[in-house]
């Protein structure tokens, strides 16, 4: 899995615009109507924006062979056309979690909470792109992007009900759901 | 574990002088004098050095909670007085490792490599810290610091020759051995 960093740049301008932005946990982030995606290091940083939030892709920390294995098979690419709404879910675990040792997490992610085992059910309709941005210093650990058809609008509803009430998400200090759309492809 | 970012400056100048540095596979590094270790972000990258290799601490990968808790009752804290030897080694992984999944590269490091394990044998006589670099896009993977009294740098070679025998060193395509030594402190 090879390490690309992105930015969700949030502000007046750009590709996404928000429908919908919800503090779930933590604290706010300011409000703005449109986020654009932009791959790389910024060389200069735009000015004028509501905020830049910054995650790299990176290898799974979790995910077993068999599982990297279903998910490869069943997961669709991002960017497709009818794929027109988007949720930027911007995730802060707290200390605690970061204590744990690796087979505590893992015990706590899935074997409790079936973190993988429930995003699985909702591939291809849902495709995701996970960034880690904890490591940069970022005021959140992880930022999810999603993308769905608007006819699957429902079932995104129900993968982000069926997460927040896990074991799992007890560790989640701040989180803050942006909904989004764009024009068709 | 709490993440703070790392620079190792390779130039002219630095607490600690380079006593020796050996290429153990892949691509070279610029020969330097002395490395300087600076905490968090370079608001100005100084001019004239021959490298800056960047890494942040991180939780751990691989540690169970067994393994947390001896390393943490085991280990020693750098910037010991009697530990006016260091190794910087910096480290990258080939693509098939970072392709591997989560239980695989588990078993490779520590059920069929014993990378803990050895690692343990050798506290506290040898403190250790490691960065994180991959995610930041850095040329190697990992920088592994470590800080040792002479009267145990025949310990140290055990060590890093113990580990450079395992599986887990087949997929290690960079690795650079700078060994250090400062004035007492």
């Amino acid at each position: 899995m090879s390490v690309t960093m992105f930015n969700f740049i949030g502000g007046d301008r750009g590709a996404w615009r928000v429908a919908e932005m919800r503090i779930v946990c933590g604290a706010s982030l300011a409000a703005v109507a449109a986020v654009e995606i932009v791959p790389g290091n910024l060389v200069v940083e735009p000015s004028g924006v509501g905020w830049i939030l910054r995650g790299a892709t990176s290898n799974h920390r979790y995910t077993t062979r068999a599982e990297k294995n279903a998910l490869n098979h069943r997961q669709a690419g991002l960017s497709r056309p009818p794929a027109t709404c988007a949720a930027l879910i911007p995730i802060r675990k707290s200390a605690a979690w970061w204590e744990l040792a690796q087979d505590e997490r893992r015990e706590i992610l899935e074997t409790r909470s079936k973190h993988i085992e429930i995003g699985l059910k909702y591939l291809p309709e849902i495709a995701r792109r996970l960034h880690h941005s904890r490591d940069f210093g970022e005021e959140f650990d992880f930022l999810t992007w999603f993308e769905y058809a608007p006819a699957d609008a429902r079932k995104f509803e129900e993968l982000v009900c069926a997460l927040r009430e896990t074991e799992e998400w007890h560790y989640v200090e701040r989180e803050i759901d942006v909904r989004l759309a764009r024009d068709k492809f």
